[in-house]
């Protein structure tokens, strides 16, 4: 990946303007407008569609439920509010846009997800939605819509996060054209396909259609997200918005450990082959790994010193499903299972690192006389956002927090994404940006879930920035 | 635990006389009757017991069910076979007696359990009732019952898995008096009550019913139990027959690691409080403490030198079950939980390693800063056979087995027990001891258990060379 340029100083005269406004004390109305819009009512709108779920109890929202459809009226109603014009596509996903001065520009998209998980937070996907429908509305007010350059489209995926059908992306893979066409007869618990669960609200798909709903990337400029980092490292540094230089790819491996069972009492430990006490033995290792894979990885073959530094910062390996046959306490397991999630920006060392993991295990089993068996079972190459883009994007919410923090911080952190996004489908389409958003304890898919006010207002004000350089 | 005597000479007068029959072709016909009835008839049998289940595809046979009870039938028909005066009680124990020459003398029990576990093999339980019910029928034939200088009684325990009622040793602890009158009324997983389970069959038993089963400890000379391993020690050293010295302590802990719930993805390794990762390293330094307890223990306050040399040989430790939540694979866990069986000959010992366990667990969790809470579940002393009739039952065994294998062993192995026997409970009651018999791979509670016809043989002579001396 080309690195990403610090930051330029092409902040956009427009925005400058609205913030002297805010600032100087000129226009308190003009103040008051921006808060009010891109804080206070940006915030009212994330909880009024936190209240829209299928159970009373927590919210859910997946996939088509009834809790979607309704959420995606709001999102419509809102992105009229904002002076778009709006459409649902066959996939559910719900479009708004304007077309500005040219309607044959490519046209800049703006998007995440309106689907959630279950007991999920109020910010996760619908956060990258309403700053953007409230970043629009102020350039609506200000009469300033007309004259963007391009055409500006924002879009609420109806499928991102994967719970009703277990296929990530539904929404935004459809857009990019990266969604095979089985996946209409996928089917979820209850047996209902996902061309089922569409029709139940009034929408055919076919397969041909289904392929029809692919953006021409000609028409497309590039794609840009907001979301909540899910992460503690903004709240660790203690700035509200970080640029993200990429997704990171992943690995999924099954790690099957077979021994030998036997009753806890009866076998001396000198004779035991026990897969559980072989598979603490490779969790520990893999931590170790993780945390220093300096230490591991040799740099004659395997990886070059660049790959070394980018996994030092970007690796993370966890251990998050284990499970034991029989599973009694009295009786030594025949076998344990655990799954393990490897991610890192860089795709050679991530598959340097699955290549030292996959020796060491052997290793391990041979010595311990067990029997082990590495599956995987996913993987998904690294995305790298636009440089360019992503510059634009940084000066813009740079410009933004500028004048919101105590303190002007020197430059805005460059992280990395460990969690999947639309933009990874959208990087298919088009370059890709994406901004995070400060998260309290890196919390997500959870009612703890929470973003201050006043980072809802600075993303706001960095779409805010970053769209008035498109006027 | 006092020491078990080496083999003393005082192998059985008229056992000797037996094998001499046996080994010098004196009497082909003898030789004949022994086999047969030792081993021929006694593996038969096995097999057809083996057969009576409750389900048609696998053995099962849990307290008073209707399988059971028709084993119980088919053994009191073979305790009348060997001559015996039979009975059932009121908690569906099965009875063999034989007064002898003294019926106010102190009789010797023989026993073991007529149940199973789901899906069993038929030998655990089994072998030590047809085994002892073989012995006496050779007695018998040769006109010798009546010549025996105490009672011997053998019963055929209605639990001891503890399968239908979670509470095992219904039978034993029964006889032995240390039945809780109040386990009649725990109910199985249907609802239905022990007492309900015996009325269903006829049995009706009050709790004052149930103190009047218990034994005078007066009225009993010793209890002795020829049992399957259960483990691999003896296939290891290649001799059919060991001696039991004891039946280990046991200790259940449940470990409790809670850390921060995070995304695969999000939180950075150095950042993590992983609680997957913390247990692993808990359980791989059990492992470690396990196996060589004398590199963590120290022996100026915690433990002296002859428990230290205890633990080596009997230490045994287990983490059968664990569980991450919420279990996801690209999830961090919030918590995990497994269970630790520490088992061990020597009960100070066993809080020695429990205490030095716990300790670094604190430790490790202080470090990693995770919460860790450590539960004990159950605990059980260790229960030591006693030393005069172990040596007793020691020297019969090796009568027996010297003839039987090739080359004359220079002694038996001593065994520890781990797993729970009915000599556990009838240790309550009077002095006991055990064999094991050398079961194939150390298998048990599977279809796969298997002792060789030769094993069962051995196992036979043995209990009549040990039933000679009371003649």
């Amino acid at each position: 990946m080309a690195p990403i340029p610090h930051l330029s100083v092409s902040i956009p005269s427009l925005f400058l303007l609205l913030l002297a406004a805010c600032t100087n004390g000129f226009s308190e109305e003009k103040n008051l407008l921006h808060s009010e819009i891109l804080k206070d009512e940006a915030v009212a709108r994330l909880f009024e569609l936190g209240k829209v779920s299928d159970s009373k109890d927590f919210l859910e929202r997946t996939f088509q439920s009834a809790a979607s459809v309704r959420a995606g009226n709001l999102i419509r109603r809102w992105m009229e509010d904002a002076g778009l014009q709006t459409w649902v596509d066959q996939m559910g996903n719900v479009h708004g846009r304007h077309e500005g001065l040219n309607p044959r520009e490519k046209a800049l998209l703006i998007g995440s997800h309106l689907d959630t998980v279950i007991d999920a937070g109020v910010f996760d996907g619908a956060l990258g939605i309403i700053t953007a429908l409230s970043a629009l509305k102020v350039l609506k007010i200000r009469g300033m819509l007309g004259n963007l350059k391009r055409p500006v489209e924002v879009i609420a995926f109806s499928d991102e996060e994967g719970v009703r059908f277990q296929s990530t992306f539904l929404g935004s893979a459809v857009i990019a054209g990266v969604l095979p066409v089985s996946t209409l007869h996928v089917h979820d618990k209850s047996g209902v396909t996902v061309q089922g669960a569409l029709r139940r609200n009034a929408i055919d798909i076919s397969e041909e259609n289904l392929l029809q709903l692919k953006y021409d990337p000609e028409s497309v400029y590039g794609y840009v997200e907001v979301h909540i980092e899910q992460g503690p490292v903004l709240e660790n540094v203690g700035l509200p918005l970080g640029l993200v230089k990429g997704i990171a790819g992943q690995t999924r491996l099954k790690v099957t450990v077979k021994g030998t069972q036997g009753h806890a009492g009866t076998v001396p430990m000198k004779m035991r082959r026990d897969p559980m006490a072989g598979s603490a033995e490779l969790i520990v290792l893999l931590e170790s790994l993780c945390n220093e894979p300096e230490s591991y990885l040799s740099y004659d073959g395997q990886c070059a010193a660049s790959t070394a530094q980018s996994l030092a910062g970007s690796l993370v390996c966890t251990v998050g499903e284990i499970s034991t046959w029989p599973s009694a306490s009295n009786v030594i397991p025949g076998q344990v299972t655990f799954t393990v999630d490897i991610r890192a920006m860089d795709d050679l060392g991530r598959e340097a690192v699955i290549y030292e993991f996959s020796n060491r295990i052997h290793q391990i089993c041979d010595k311990r006389s067990l029997l082990c068996l590495i599956e995987r079972k996913h993987d998904a190459d690294a995305v790298a956002c636009d440089p360019e883009l992503s510059s634009m994007l940084k000066s813009a919410a740079y410009a933004a927090v500028r004048p919101l923090s105590g303190d002007e911080p020197d430059d805005l952190p460059v992280l990395m994404s460990g969690a999947g996004h639309d933009a990874m489908a959208m990087s298919h389409l088009t370059k890709v940006a994406m901004l995070f958003v400060r998260c309290r304890g890196g919390v997500s898919h959870s009612p703890a879930e929470h973003v201050l006010d006043d980072d809802v207002w600075a993303a706001g004000m960095a779409l805010l920035a970053f769209l008035s350089s498109l006027v």
